[in-house]
């Protein structure tokens, strides 16, 4: 197959889009970009490795969705609406069924969020994507790490554990014997092709005090808020809302992978959030409350647990 | 050296800057940013891979530099000004000195252009960087590739052949006895701190008809313009402007890694081109000339060369 850079980018990578606000995509040296006026620019960047972020029996198909699908739940986490992707995919050889495979599940999550993919590029190294997304915000309503306030409620979007249970899985299916097939696909499914919470990001940026996605686990990534707001929290393990897949609720403290949303709100919105959960048929869990100081304690039936590992590290 | 990804973050790749269209930087889902109203947003991503890119024995120092130094050479091709960048950085490990060193090359070349770094990721693999650098545009007066019309005159900026002179000379010193240690000194800063063609691009903006900037080699880059434009062109290699280092002037037409920009022009515009030379000390030569018809010709002593290789390709 010999495929070059350019006739790669025009057989897989050029597709029709929706978005008017796009005067020029890939094929210029950059891509030229209708801001919306009186918004803000989001942008967040993320990278996905073989061997690290994925494997090499992950289907293209599912590389390519979860590039995407990771860097919108980031924009999800700001209460933002995505506009724009751009694609740095190094691979080591092209071969076609791949190629094909991967811009299929890429441009899957694409059309599924009317995100236009605007430019990129491609290189040969080892297997690596790396996606940069661009969204907008409301100047005034978006959601930070930042703006936690001891008294407020700390909840979480979904159910928790899918990410790390599935992970677990493909590295030792052996253990799960209690998993059946169509669990298998549901958990997998979960972990290649997450839902970013787009719609609930967007409705909660009104109320929500601080928010973040759970890449890293519900604890690394809420000590991100508190760190951020300078206050210390406690959450409640029994109140986790955890799959019911997972054999310890307490594993789901540190799964990743799970682009739940965490997020603290003031009590006196709680009819606001309710009436969101209803809108967005998003489950809200409350699983504890910010405090003074600068800790973080977790309780699971009235005791302390200790906080040792707390999510995943890349080094 | 315990360090894990946030920390390395923090010590490394926080610095102040002095834009004050940056709402957050880095340290949330997303960095946050206002753009300049009433402009274009210009968007490219661009990826350096140890082994392809640079190598082993190049310097953190001039990877982190060149990783910025690219993505401007971008803006530059459309007129536009830089103003924030997002870095994805993969390293196999992290080492202080290494990073250090790293990220003084990026600060530099930031700096040096005025651009805040205002998000990216790092992740563990093989060694890559991957930037992201958007910038503004005038939303009518920019530059693409596809304007060239049959009778616009073809010019670069600039000399060509060094940056693949020096890659040559990188790959075999032996070879290259003649060139003394400070032409040397000279070659290797051209190769890893290119200087994007900024001041002259946006200058350019009012009156090319296209342009482009030379990354992949002269005949390569040039036949994107032809193609997008949907037109023709000659070209004479007597009239290159080369440096006096390289023993062949046709080694320029596929040299990479120069960072010039190569331009067409409508004759009738050629005085404001003298005097945007003047404005900005750049040499602006003329090197051929736009036609009918679909086909490159490159001409050296009045003869046809035949185009066999074009430039650089990735596979």
């Amino acid at each position: 197959m010999p495929l070059n850079e350019f006739d790669i980018i025009a057989t897989y990578f050029k597709r029709p889009h929706l978005r008017d606000d796009v005067a020029i995509g890939s094929g210029d040296d950059c891509a030229v970009l209708c801001p919306p006026p009186g918004k803000r620019l989001l942008v967040t960047v993320d990278t996905l490795n073989e061997g690290v972020h994925f494997f090499p029996t992950t289907s293209p198909f599912d590389i390519g969705y979860k590039s995407i699908a990771v860097s919108l739940s980031d924009i999800a986490a700001m209460g933002g609406e995505p506009l724009w992707a751009a694609v740095a995919l190094t691979i080591p050889l092209p071969h076609a069924d791949w190629l094909e495979d991967f811009s299929k599940g890429l441009y899957a999550c694409l059309d599924r969020y009317q995100v236009a993919l605007v430019g990129g590029n491609l290189t040969r190294g080892p297997l690596a994507v790396s996606t940069q997304l661009l969204g907008a915000c409301d100047p005034k309503h978006y959601l930070t790490r930042h703006g936690a306030r001891p008294g407020d409620l700390i909840y979480v979007t979904g159910t928790l554990g899918e990410g790390g249970l599935a992970l677990a899985f493909l590295q030792n299916p052996e253990r799960f014997k209690n998993i059946n097939a169509g669990q298998q696909e549901q958990l997998l499914k979960h972990l290649w092709q997450p839902t970013p919470r787009l719609a609930e990001g967007k409705l909660l940026s009104d109320i929500a005090t601080a928010a973040i996605d759970i890449s890293d686990g519900l604890i690394a990534d809420l000590q991100h808020i508190l760190e951020a707001s300078e206050v210390g929290g406690v959450i409640d393990v029994n109140a986790l809302p955890v799959t019911k897949l997972l054999p310890e609720k307490a594993s789901a403290l540190t799964s990743g992978d799970d682009y739940e949303l965490c997020f603290t709100i003031a009590q006196k919105d709680l009819d606001s959030l309710a009436e969101i959960s209803r809108k967005t048929a998003c489950l809200m869990t409350c699983i504890g409350r910010i405090e003074e100081g600068r800790e973080l304690r977790v309780l699971e039936n009235g005791e302390s647990l200790p906080l040792t590992g707390t999510g995943y590290r890349h080094f």
